[in-house]
């Protein structure tokens, strides 16, 4: 019953190899004995410019061959390859799945040309042909846009600021971002920055997300109190959103950057609704880097073959751990706090997209899909909730992340090492004490070993590095999805809090929910 | 064989209602039947100054009866009691458990001698008596400190940095925290201040904690590179330390605060590892504001009965869901943005509490503790990992948090709404939305209801209320803790960690871990 299209595949217990896979689930992996030399070299992939080490995972010659049958028999990389020729792959809502061709190079669609108007236009506020109303240079961004407009974007600011280059001719302008509705969000934000020397950016496709309207709206009123003629918003504001939207008219914002809908907003950081605000905080050059970088692990993903593919062995890793060793959670800890953000942008990756309980028919599936990702840098986490991790009751697998050198050239010894050697020791220290443990006497201070991690890393987190940590995640998701055979590109699950939302502000009492309106009660009748 | 020593209590499935409970457990608690008018004004509980909703757990009379006599069977509320007479709570450090003491008014113990030392020093920095080297007023103070010493100060003064008067005669310091040894942490904080006008605070109990005291040096030599003399040092540099450290010395340091080995690092943010940061950069009123908040919950945290002691229902319910509803995650949502680094606090105040896996008797336990605690604020989650919350395979209980009112007073209407208004409509739309759900003959828009949350609520986040919400998980954590019969005050789980880094950077080749020494080679090794 092998599975040969590529556009109706059979649910995961289904394939062939699954009893099998189940029966390998019984045996104990031992790394305190596997855990040779040779397996670190071995259980290596390089998908320039990435490292992916699974020799801590607990898997095994036969366990990884079966695997690699499992994702031959799911046709991963016929799909993968069918999404990339624009197959109809987001079928719930009938639309393709286009993101890589955000930084595919050499061609000229809808998204190069995007990203070619965004050059010019950030062009021209570098070298202040594009000015403020009062004709002073631009000196500040502010991203609003909220989950996917949000989320990656900041992720990657946070994670390449440290490469802004201020001699380098450009201005690059600080960015900042507004999501939440909570007005405490604008109103701090706005009180950080110059009004004159700022530049905005609405970003949503529909033009109509209720946040993102209800936070340009309190911008422009306080930019009128603190002077700005309503004239001049046009001069100051700009909007990335679906040609055709409420906000695409030239009116109301100086341009419009263009997305649509065959890219959901957690994977638009590669489409306008990132290139725009890291464009013109970074540089074009830079987020040009980390396109490149997307667009090599985008390349590699195509490899059939498990033991060179490093985001189909992560995506398989995953779904052995998830439904044949039951583990529901997966950490990511970067070692590098300038990715203190991407751990909250892959909660939102991997829980949007693969947090579903029905197939690609919307036939509810009988097995676990996504697990919860958590995460935060270390060596933070070490001294938070990494005590769990060693002694808790649960088995919680790790995705380390790590780099030879640090961002920043200042590195000074002290106490007979280097801060970024003490970094790397930190990372390879928890690597192992993960994965062989510690007898003792005293249980209070023993540790089980056994518990599985794997190690991501690069020579240095460089926007070429950041863009192939981000395309690697992506495509994992991807791989993930068409191994549970569910829609990893709709998002029916956020659709029920808007409705009860919008019942609750705009409709009459009598038909709200009782349930709603009890609660509403309790809020606003406070002694 | 109840169990009436408060030092020498069960384990959970040794308690005479555990078996009761399992039964329970069987039953189905339907939502959607239960959520009454009625239920939603019973299930509530007042502890000034918050409100903590239940309705929407599964919970019933029966359930929340039989969960009374674990409480008593457990004898928490006596255990308490012991902590707060000062009896050896932490057996396995053999050490008290005083971070009550902190915030306890009347009373002239050791906290409060560095507390009113605090408030001096902070004074005399305000009203400018103490100044920088070269004559100027201090504008910014950085807190050089990591985990306990980082993520509560850090969280609290996101909380509540809107309250800062600038009219009111004090100077506000602006504060900045370096926790990470990555050097991109300290070299990126320091690339954004002036040394001239900046106060750093070393925080570390043992005065060698190995991040802190590297960050420490990074900056004094950042420091002299921008042209601060050594001879300078003693003027920007206080301590937050253990008496008698190596830290401790008045030849190196301004002034030192102490604390001791009674607070862990998790609880110490009503310490002076919170109190000199958040006194500096908010004023000691504000400080003492949230010390008050944080006495009101330990105060009625004393009632032994479940549903006048939110603390301790909060507690029950936790241990119903991961005991006996098996649920191994729980999601804390803050609707505000001036919580949003409030989770990753939990995060570790939670889980290094309670991810433990031996008993107060250091015998391994037969049932899960600690669950994992993550979050992120509200609206800002709804677009991000709520679709896995509403329709993934698991379920995980959510504690939603809100505010009558926004921190800020510029809340204008748009589109028929404030937003404030749009904001408690989101979240009063997610708690029925997971509570009722709703059926659809498409199943891809089916939600399931009887998810599981609570509400914790109150007018507004003053400091105050702040302060109450701290002593809330502070004190449930430590209930969950007693319930569970294992030690919630120590951290054994970090220790094999430190010791591998220290082999790693410290000691000859031949004693190195050999997993250790293969990955330090990848990394090492990159071509």
């Amino acid at each position: 019953m092998s599975n040969s299209n590529p556009v109706n595949p059979v649910n995961l217990d289904k394939a062939v190899v699954f009893p099998e896979l189940s029966i390998l689930a019984e045996q104990k992996i031992d790394l305190k004995t596997l855990l040779t030399e040779q397996r670190i070299k071995n259980f290596l992939i390089k998908n320039s410019p990435l490292y992916f080490s699974y020799a801590t995972c607990l898997l095994n010659k036969e366990i990884v061959d079966t695997l690699q049958l499992l994702a031959d028999e799911q046709n991963v990389i016929n799909r993968y390859q069918a999404l990339l020729n624009g197959q109809i792959m987001n079928t719930g809502e009938t639309r393709k799945v286009l993101h890589h061709a955000t930084r595919s190079p050499n061609t000229n669609n809808f998204y190069q040309q995007q990203l070619s108007r965004i050059r010019d236009f950030s062009a021209s506020v570098h070298n202040d042909s594009i000015k403020g109303y009062t004709g002073k240079k631009f000196t500040s961004v502010v991203q609003i846009g909220i989950g996917g407009s949000d989320l990656g974007p900041r992720a990657l600011y946070t994670a390449l600021k440290r490469y802004v280059k201020k001699e380098k001719g450009h201005l690059p302008l600080k960015a900042r971002f507004i999501a939440n509705i909570d007005p405490d969000d604008a109103n701090y934000i706005l009180s950080q920055i110059e009004f004159e020397t700022t530049l905005f950016i609405f970003v949503s496709k529909s033009g109509t997300t209720q946040e993102t309207l209800t936070n340009l709206n309190i911008v422009q009123k306080t930019a009128e109190k603190f002077g700005m003629p309503r004239s001049a918003f046009r001069k100051h504001f700009i909007t990335v959103t679906g040609k055709g939207s409420p906000a695409d008219n030239p009116e109301n914002f100086l341009t419009s950057f263009y997305i649509d809908e065959n890219i959901g907003g957690r994977y638009s950081s590669t489409s306008a609704a990132g290139a725009t605000v890291l464009s013109l905080s970074l540089g074009y050059d830079i987020f040009q880097e980390l396109l490149i970088g997307a667009h090599k692990l985008d390349e590699s993903a195509k490899n059939p073959d498990i033991r060179q593919n490093m985001s189909l062995m992560s995506a398989l890793n995953g779904v052995w751990e998830r439904n044949f060793l039951k583990l529901p959670c997966k950490a990511v800890i970067p070692y590098s706090e300038a990715l203190s953000r991407f751990p909250a942008h892959l909660q939102q990756l991997d829980c949007e997209s693969n947090g579903k309980s029905v197939n690609m028919n919307f036939k509810p599936v009988n097995y676990q899909t996504g697990p919860l990702i958590f995460g935060e840098p270390g060596t933070n986490a070490q001294h938070s909730f990494f005590q769990k991790l060693h002694q808790g009751t649960d088995i919680i697998p790790i995705q380390f992340i790590g780099f030879a050198e640090s961002q920043t050239s200042y590195n000074p010894q002290y106490n007979g090492a280097s801060s970024q050697e003490k970094l790397n020791a930190n990372l390879v220290a928890q690597i192992t004490a993960f994965a062989v443990g510690k007898e003792d006497s005293n249980q209070n201070k023993t540790f089980s070993g056994n518990r599985p991690a794997s190690l991501l890393y690069a020579r240095k987190l460089t926007p070429e590095v950041m863009g192939a940590l981000l395309a690697f995640y992506e495509n994992t998701v991807m791989f993930q999805g068409f191994l549970w055979n569910i829609n990893s590109f709709d998002q029916e699950g956020v659709q029920l809090g808007k409705v009860l939302t919008n019942e609750i502000l705009f409709e009459k009492e009598s038909s709200k929910n009782q349930t709603s309106s009890a609660f509403i009660d309790l809020l606003q009748n406070l002694p």
